[in-house]
């Protein structure tokens, strides 16, 4: 960590810096220029807050070397993780293909659903029982029910399951089903529900929230690695942009770049990160050649009749041919499925 | 809402929509063109997916007339909502000015901190007791003990209190102490949190979300209106856009906008809006000229020793300064401190 | 079209929309319900001002149905085009890979560059002879030594130039030697060099700008093809957001989505995309799986030495070594190189 | 500007820096730590392109301490510069108060809305003979008839008239008739303009890019001081976003900011920056008590017959209106009309 005093400063301001400095375990080094002085800060700084040193007298700006995440930094843990899921594993040569309807909306639907999407290829089923809407009068997902249904649909086909979980006080009753809890893109800064996955003893598959930068992504993948879960993978669905014609920015350079920050697997989800059926195929595709882990896709065997997503969810077949060209495209990368 | 058919479509796609429609407790109104049909969809329409109706075979665009939310709407309630807040009030025609630390890190701190900002001018008392910070070694607030010192700080200056609550779990232990309950930016769409808070009894502060638009965040609002609570505030706090100079980009156009659209008060937080303090009192003064029903303003004795966000606070003569300057102008705007 | 009227408003805001539509030279589609009135408009709408019909009186909201670029959309030229360039092309089949480096700097490094480029598998060679810079005090090209130089290259090498125009003025010298020209994102609606260059007799490639939506983009390219010039290629280079770790945004979904839009070609510049060369090779793999009909790179020999954007360029061996891994990729899309 | 380097470099990249450094005329300040060397480089650093370090050899990150922009800058001219307009002035004590229609429509239309914003309170006259239109099939502007047309209204009245350049080539003509040339935000960095309006000899209202950050626009404003002309005037026009109920996000923080970084005035356009008529008034008054220098508003005799921007136009009537309130607001923050 660089401070950079402003020219003039007071001996008083920059004595203040140091001994805030070994308070907090830290060694300096002054770098005394004719117009200003530096200081470098030594140590582990990925505890130090910016804006505390930035706001003391006689400071222009703090500039931070490194990162502020440390659990999830490549350097400090350089080899992949492979994140065990129930006899599966997410993150290493072999990629992910999780897959399955959006919601999970009756017994007969989901059980058929998942039938067809292991029958086309998927390693990992998805859907959800708890439904974060932006209406409070769109249908919110079965929740205990759809825990059940869940479970039904795992047992059936051998499948491991991920879904949502919303709230700490629901943690228990998904961990007892799901393979990989899931946080939704609008609770990535949800503290209170990071802290707590932190204990449920399940991977978590956290997905980048809607204006999150990759910083903040990776800090809240902390969150969960500090309060002692190491299972973590990433998930890249799409950021807010000013353009109107795709629902999401599906931003790709993100997962090319997290690969090199962390060691945590990241996956992408092109039905989310476009909101539309026409572009999935073609984005699942770059995400594989962009180096992603796996792929997150919502099928859904008759999307006119889904009760959300509907719009962006492909069709059982389509999803097979999907697959299909994988495959060739994952050995180039040296990659297989 | 508007169901624009595409050309050719199929009559089956066209009975579908319909019939669909019927379900819905809506009726239609249909206008057959040369090229393609248009199908009018009528009646209580804010709780129809707009996705769902997308998905539907033969469907070009469907395109929503009016609003999605109901009861934060003004053509719900015409009149503006005037917020009781224990023997005080935010909406009427005299402006809130809400001041205190970001965070209450010590009693005798606070106890100070809360006497110098009533005398300054402040009618509410703000400071949190749980603090969400993007890092898990961030300091995370005094919590329960923070929540005692509110309580002590409300006691002594007779001002009401506004703190944050992050999960559904503290909702009983935040109520009783606080005036006011605030909802943070990052908690704008935790949806579980939000539908809790329609059972608090106490009235609801919102902030805007980072990339929440002004549609999402009405409908944040109505999520804790439609459960059972009338009483919700929003504040915007800015934006996150690409500009790298001030932390966030306040939307004062927002506040503006939303007092068109909605009956319910609207305050903006130049604070956290700017992240500096040079320029919180310009911006506190433009809010109130832009329409604002208040202002939140973080107020510190000491910035350099603050726990957190000590860049963005202003000292307590700075703030008598500021208060000053707003007295004639919210004349000017028809309002009054 | 559809002009939604207000409920209630007046029959002579209704007539007034009629009238003004015959004056357009477009019919009108009456549905009259019990609340409000719809005005559809009928016939070669691509020529009417949203905003135009927006400000009549009586009228709460005009939707547009199909899109405002008519000569730029695949709804009238179905087929994709292939611009021929000098003997080459870009659209069909096979793709387009345009190598070299960000500014003609000297003489032999150029010469130089353009050698290891084509031995390395380049089609066509980039490099600016006028170079847009955000600093006055930055290295502002050759300009028309650096002309000469391509001139040179071009020669020497038998491929065709693809380098920058900023100014109407200078078209004519630039046309003297480039095979295309380039208009640089912070150009794309610079309407008067648009307009000129759609009678300049040579391709334009188009670069997307910064926060440029698709539908601007696309709009940009109409400016050329309606003022003479059918030959027009999209690049989509980064969008700005707010993320802070690469230089820009690449936005790989626009790729796909425009192909769907349009009948152009489209490429994709990683190297402005992302601005670091450590992503450049994975993300134009991504292209290539996302639909591009091409891919334009920076290549230097010795980036250290560059005088402008250096920290996005790869060396020549890193691109011989990108252009194999594209070869077996190409393939599992449909495509060659 | 700091030198980061990677820890472990070699020492021949230690030198090639300062190599560098004094090649660029700079003195270069060694700090050699335990893990790594930081070199700071001193002297007239904003010619320097951070880019071309970074680029070099065992360098981990560059950090500009100060800004790349020099005659814009507030440390270089520390005053408040007052850009003198033909008897009037913009950028001391008396606010500027800049309207008229958007677009020099006929002569006769043109005529009556100079007079009546005249006598509503205007100083200055804006109206564009030449119009930037995202269609190419849009109304382009009267050209040379509406500099014409602009001639007389000046006359007439007697107020300087504001009308806009989009090409170098056009700059004598505009120049002919202009009491200041206005750049549109999407030419603010059309360099090839920038440049060519260092000569003009007349003042230069720059409007912000609808993404350029506040450093790309004082470097906008940056090249037309280096190529001679003084008299620049900054224009907040409002941002893109993700909002979509507003046409761009006025950023009146942008105002306050740049007041703080450069000696230029900074005025404020509600009218492109909300793109909303019934956000107009309240905006200028948000923009006045911001700290802005002037305002620009489009007034418009009959917002429904404009063929351009009609929905952000207002009335005479409601400009006076405006007008009115401005004066007392403008009291409370030490100005006047």
């Amino acid at each position: 960590m660089i401070v950079v005093m402003k020219p003039g400063c007071a001996d008083g301001d920059i004595d203040r810096i140091i001994e805030r400095a070994h308070r907090l375990g830290l060694r300096e080094h002054l770098s005394v220029g004719d117009e200003r002085t530096i200081i470098g800060l030594i140590g582990d700084v990925h505890r130090v807050d910016v804006g505390a040193i930035e706001a003391l007298p006689g400071v222009e700006r703090v500039l931070r070397v490194g990162h502020p995440f440390k659990l999830a930094s490549r350097a400090f843990h350089p080899e992949d993780t492979v994140v065990a899921v129930n006899g599966h594993s997410i993150g290493g040569e072999r990629l992910a293909i999780i897959a399955g309807p959006c919601a999970v909306e009756s017994e007969a639907g989901y059980l058929e659903a998942a039938r067809l999407v292991k029958q086309a290829g998927a390693d990992f089923l998805r859907g959800g029982a708890f439904k974060p809407r932006t209406s409070p009068y769109s249908f919110q997902g079965l929740r205990r029910e759809g825990l059940r249904i869940l479970a039904r649909a795992r047992e059936e086909t051998g499948l491991p399951v991920v879904t949502e979980v919303m709230s700490p006080e629901d943690i228990p009753a998904v961990t007892e089903v799901a393979d990989v809890l899931q946080v939704g893109a609008r609770n990535m800064q949800n503290f209170a529900l990071l802290a707590e996955l932190g204990g449920c003893g399940k991977p978590v598959l956290l997905k980048r929230g809607l204006a999150a930068s990759i910083e903040e992504w990776l800090m809240a993948a902390e969150y969960i690695l500090a309060n002692g879960n190491p299972r973590v993978i990433l998930c890249e669905r799409g950021i807010r942009t000013f353009e109107g014609y795709t629902r999401n920015t599906l931003d790709l350079s993100a997962v090319a770049l997290a690969k090199t920050l962390t060691h945590l697997p990241v996956v992408a989800d092109p039905s989310h990160g476009t909101g539309r059926a026409d572009l999935v195929p073609r984005m699942c595709r770059a995400a594989v050649a962009a180096g992603s882990d796996g792929i997150m896709v919502e099928v859904h065997p008759n999307p006119a009749e889904a009760l959300s997503d509907g719009p962006q969810s492909i069709r059982p077949d389509a999803f097979a041919e999907l697959v299909a060209t994988l495959r060739p495209l994952a050995a180039v990368v040296g990659r297989s499925l």
